[in-house]
């Protein structure tokens, strides 16, 4: 497989890391959000929001996170302002990492790497979050997709909320629960595209303080990890949960953040101050 | 919870099969097909397309199952298209199911449910289909908007691909494997929302002529049934796989009628030869 001139989505993060973190700025713009930063819950006001939230994650933080849903709740005008911020972000020098939990049966997924994962796709994104129920070798087109093109397709794995552990920790036939098998998958994956780093498929695992931690070191895999601040995970959680690999997290957060807006300099000094507790607590040795 | 005034979707879709049977359109606008069809893989293709398979569809078939990744990898435009269609398909008197796949955790569902299942929604439709991965319970804000907007809520229980059988066959800790789990847990909240009916929260459960059937009748639900045609299905397999529910399936096809395009009457000879031969199969007793 011919790998990008541009490097791979874990060499690019790795750079991008060096100079901001890793905390992912979430994009969550929800109704009641965008009516208490005064902007409407319409198109305009999401695109007023787009605007400030460019501002304020350029130079601050490495990778946003937006949440598709939130632009599709306003239709074809709210999938174009989607398309403007992963643009404008990009441009910005920010990786996107786009939360659209798409996942489908094998020509499906070839239309979605048309959408968000090649060269000239409408919505080129740096990542996507996908949904395995379908099987990870379902999603294989989209796999190679990112690999050609620097990307990453991460695979929902453990989520955040409660609602989902009993199919997450169901058995299959070999024993494994369901989300302890796909890291395994992955890491086969990835060890074919990249047999001495990490290859384009991640995994997203939920931050959570009592749920037992996952060997996520099998997956060679970047992490991206949800439910920092109002979902109720700590940065100490975050260390505790990715022990060994504490160096491929990507832990996310949103509502805290969006709450302090809509003024860039508050929003600014959100991620600031989550930024210094998450370099605290994953600095500390395990 | 109050119900929809216009009936729920298992009424409406009774009504709508007496008048032309339970035949599904799937809408797969695939760039091979464009191109097929002399349209051009671009968004203006596109519409063209949309115009077409209205057209084919109205007065043919009762039910349109537009596949949204068809239309997201042409962006906003194919975004506006898929708005559109959805739009003139309802006004044409078609039911129409998107095959959205979404699917989060409980505050993006309800942006999701914003996006496709309440009045005012900017696609609003008659039914959506969605990943169970972060567990039904989570999906609680779609099934509630689907019932009072008298839609339905699809979800995928037996995927069509055999990628997905090694997950949807792990077992729970009841002992239930994951998609006999899901169908039981399907008829628990449909028994809320209709004790002496069919609920809200349908189930998508793939046509194959080799796996064991499911015991779909305790999901007290609308069944959708993909696979019929290029995937291998066959209207006997349905026939098998439905047992007793053969009256609530909705079986789907697309690239076994999108391959007799572009012309209007020979696309809808080919709908009509299909729904013949389901008539022939569903109609004996089984």
């Amino acid at each position: 497989m011919e790998r990008s001139l541009t490097g791979s989505f874990a060499e690019r993060a790795e750079v991008a890391k060096s100079r901001c973190g890793p905390l992912v700025f979430g994009i969550d713009p929800s109704g009641g959000v965008l009516e208490r930063w005064g902007l409407g819950d319409t198109s305009v006001g999401l695109g007023r929001f787009v605007d400030k939230v460019v501002e304020t994650a350029s130079g601050q933080v490495a990778f946003v996170k937006p949440q598709v849903a939130f632009f599709e709740r306003h239709g074809w005008q709210g999938f174009r302002e989607l398309q403007r911020f992963v643009s404008e972000a990009r441009s910005a020098g920010l990786l996107v990492i786009l939360d659209a939990k798409r996942g489908d049966i094998g020509t499906t997924n070839d239309a979605y790497a048309d959408a968000y994962l090649r060269q000239g796709s409408p919505l080129s994104a740096d990542a996507v979050t996908v949904h395995p129920y379908l099987g990870l070798e379902a999603l294989s087109s989209l796999i190679e997709a990112a690999w050609i093109n620097g990307a990453c397709v991460f695979v929902v794995t453990r989520s955040s909320n409660p609602e989902g552990r009993p199919l997450q920790t169901a058995r299959l036939a070999t024993g494994m629960t369901v989300e302890a098998e796909l890291l395994a998958e992955i890491g086969r994956v990835n060890a074919e595209y990249a047999p001495s780093g990490i290859g384009p498929v991640g995994s997203v695992v939920g931050i959570s303080a009592t749920v037992e931690p996952l060997d996520v070191e099998r997956a060679r895999a970047m992490l991206l990890a949800p439910g920092l601040g109002a979902q109720g995970g700590t940065p100490a959680d975050l260390a505790r949960a990715f022990g060994g690999c504490r160096e491929r997290v990507l832990p996310s957060a949103s509502r805290a953040v969006l709450e302090r807006g809509p003024d860039v300099s508050a929003l600014r000094a959100a991620l600031q101050e989550l930024s210094d507790a998450l370099a605290a607590a994953l600095d500390e040795k395990g």
